[in-house]
């Protein structure tokens, strides 16, 4: 539990001389397999790196540590949505993103520098602070996502948005999923300016009423979409009726908008509780696998139909989430860590989820990471050629592979 | 001249195999020596790779060859706004970007895909095509702004993005550039949802009035604010109240703004023009030394006036020009390549400039690249570790320095 930079370089330097792998943890919410040590070693956890070492309010940027947890930051820095627990060491490290993705993009759009310790214990900044600059290889972007196999990331400087002055939350119900995602498909292509864009399946709907509703409302149990909108005032009332005409021509009925907070909190709260409203109504000794991929846009509604099919034809009961606008969506498949029949088939319907992201050219892991979950799919999407590049690179920056062995 | 991914890998082959040079060629519109061959060699010139190979309309992207022009893609492309002859494969590998990238980022935010050839021929390409991935290194990101040093791209996927419903363009004169930048920053930081936001000095505007003006309009000879905004009608409405507002606060005066195409055309010109109005009123034998620089916002201002005074000290003529939404700025320099004084003083300019930069944390290059003509700086602006974990890239990636050599 290194205290700085330091501390950082100091145990790679011992790692480096003894050969002993290095796996950074941070807040341990990554789901594919990231963090854990197939070949020993030490586990570096980041978490007494926590601290904000500058807010530079005029530039738009703050300087911090690791071990930040991204909701405290959350009223000068709102860029991604993941796990609430997240560490921004890890947010980083995954590229991670969320709902808001649409809007701001992913991790790798927040990073103005990085200070990174490598294999052998030296370090380096990435850059210097300017928000723009054309100077040298994108180092920000070889280590964002790299999932500690590269380096190990001691501080970050985040680019800071503006809260928007105005914001507005929608749900709209729609007959089918193919609906709902093709009303999504024209929000998007007909450039309605939008926050954030989910869809929920009839499944995961119906899961949430089981829980009990979201503060006291209960939902149609129909693809729902979640929308929010920010802006100046007049632009969200724009988008909101934008949106809702778009939503009315491609059947959405139910539509629901809001600006108060009281009210756009029970209605987004839906979106937030699904992942808890799941786990609360599942039956004792099940466990949940949660996976995503990620398509090219007119894809999505035809995968995510057809992933609804083949759970339910394995007789598994599963939910759609989806962050429709990124053509990024999650299935959460619930089944018995008990039953060898029930392992073997959540395992056969991320396969199938995953060869027919890969057949749609779009990719094995829209936000997750590759981790050790989904390294077996890797090479299918990249070939030999892209991975053996990606190997020459791990290879010059880790050659005796100490950082995170066996994810990359 | 290939005119095909394969050719351009029968070309590299034979280069490895003989130890040749490569020096990929697009336009040549790039201005620091990016593609001159100071170690001879092949210019690969691919500009007959100049196929759109794909519009997926749905999918929001277009897959074209290298040697594309973006201003013929502009009716469905609107990323950037950069030299109108440029091509998509140096824009690529240069990241560039311009006026636009205030609201719509630098060329890296647009790759979704790239199809490469490696120093010794062999093909990869960086991803398939998803939106969002989160799926092993990010390749793109390394190829992007890498200016041939590392690989030749020879395809590329873009995102693309909707025109905007509606557009508004304003002007707003400041009695000085600390005002006018002070401005600048305060509606970034106020969050006015903008599209691009542009500063021309007082010479700069003063230059065009002698160049006759533009569309018939003379111009206050004062630093000038040039600002787009889009959006829905309303939104563009309250944008531009929004930033008057502001201007006037920070001193601005002779507010104009506009929304039909005629005027917006006639003022946003005097920007777009201005380059040409300093080469038509130079005098005969002179040159123009462009550059820039990025620095943090809160430092635009004070380096801006800095590099202004130095250059007039030096009794050099020189504009500048801001992209100063993203702290970037271009100070254009004329002087007579015949007389050695005013090389040495051009040089002493460009050098204090960027030695100014890295006080405040900034970047030696905000759009222009290394190059040749910023190569002396980059180490200044890195340091040597980072130098040194660039070198290892380059040498893993062309171990014998046959790409663009002598620009990294």
């Amino acid at each position: 539990m290194p205290s700085s930079t330091e501390e950082v370089s100091l145990i790679a330097k011992i790692c480096h001389k003894n050969r002993i792998p290095m796996i950074p943890f941070g807040a341990g919410s990554s789901v594919e397999g990231n963090f854990t040590a197939p070949f020993s070693g030490f586990s570096i956890d980041l978490s007494r790196m926590d601290k904000i070492i500058a807010f530079h309010e005029d530039d738009l940027d703050v300087v911090v540590q690791p071990g930040v947890n991204w909701v405290n930051l959350n009223d000068t820095l709102k860029p991604a949505d993941p796990s609430p627990t997240a560490h921004i060491g890890g947010m980083v490290a995954t590229n991670c993103s969320g709902t808001n993705a649409l809007r701001y993009g992913t991790m790798k759009d927040w990073v103005v520098n990085l200070t990174v310790v490598l294999a052998d214990g030296s370090i380096i900044k990435t850059r210097r602070r300017p928000r723009k600059t054309s100077a040298g290889y994108n180092l920000n972007s070889l280590f964002v996502g790299s999932e500690g196999t590269l380096g190990i990331i001691t501080e970050a400087t985040l680019k800071l948005a503006n809260v928007p002055s105005h914001v507005g939350v929608a749900t709209v119900a729609f007959p089918s999923v193919k609906e709902a995602s093709n009303a999504a498909t024209a929000m998007i292509r007909g450039g309605v300016s939008l926050a954030a864009l989910e869809l929920m399946d009839d499944v995961q709907m119906r899961v949430l009423n089981k829980a009990g509703g979201t503060a006291g409302r209960m939902w149609p149990e129909k693809p729902t979409l979640f929308i929010k909108f920010s802006g100046s005032e007049r632009a969200v009332e724009d988008s909101t009726d934008a949106s809702k005409s778009i939503a009315t021509i491609h059947g959405g009925t139910e539509f629901v908008s809001a600006t108060d907070e009281k009210t756009m909190d029970a209605l987004w709260s839906a979106r937030k509780s699904a992942l808890w409203a799941m786990l609360a109504i599942r039956p004792e000794g099940t466990q949940i696998w949660s996976t995503d991929v990620a398509v090219p846009l007119s894809h999505l509604a035809e995968i995510v139909e057809q992933s609804k099919e083949s759970s339910s034809k394995l007789g598994l009961f599963s939910t759609v989430l989806g962050h429709v606008g990124d053509g990024n969506f999650h299935q959460a498949v619930m089944y018995n860590p008990d039953d060898p029949e029930q392992i073997e088939g959540v395992k056969r319907c991320v396969d199938t989820m995953v060869a027919r992201a890969l057949e749609m050219d779009g990719t094995v892991s829209g936000e997750h990471g590759i981790g050790l979950g989904k390294k077996h799919c890797l090479e299918k999407e990249l070939g030999t050629a892209t991975i053996g590049l990606m190997k020459t690179l791990k290879k010059s920056l880790d050659p005796h592979w100490l950082l995170n062995p066996g994810k990359s």
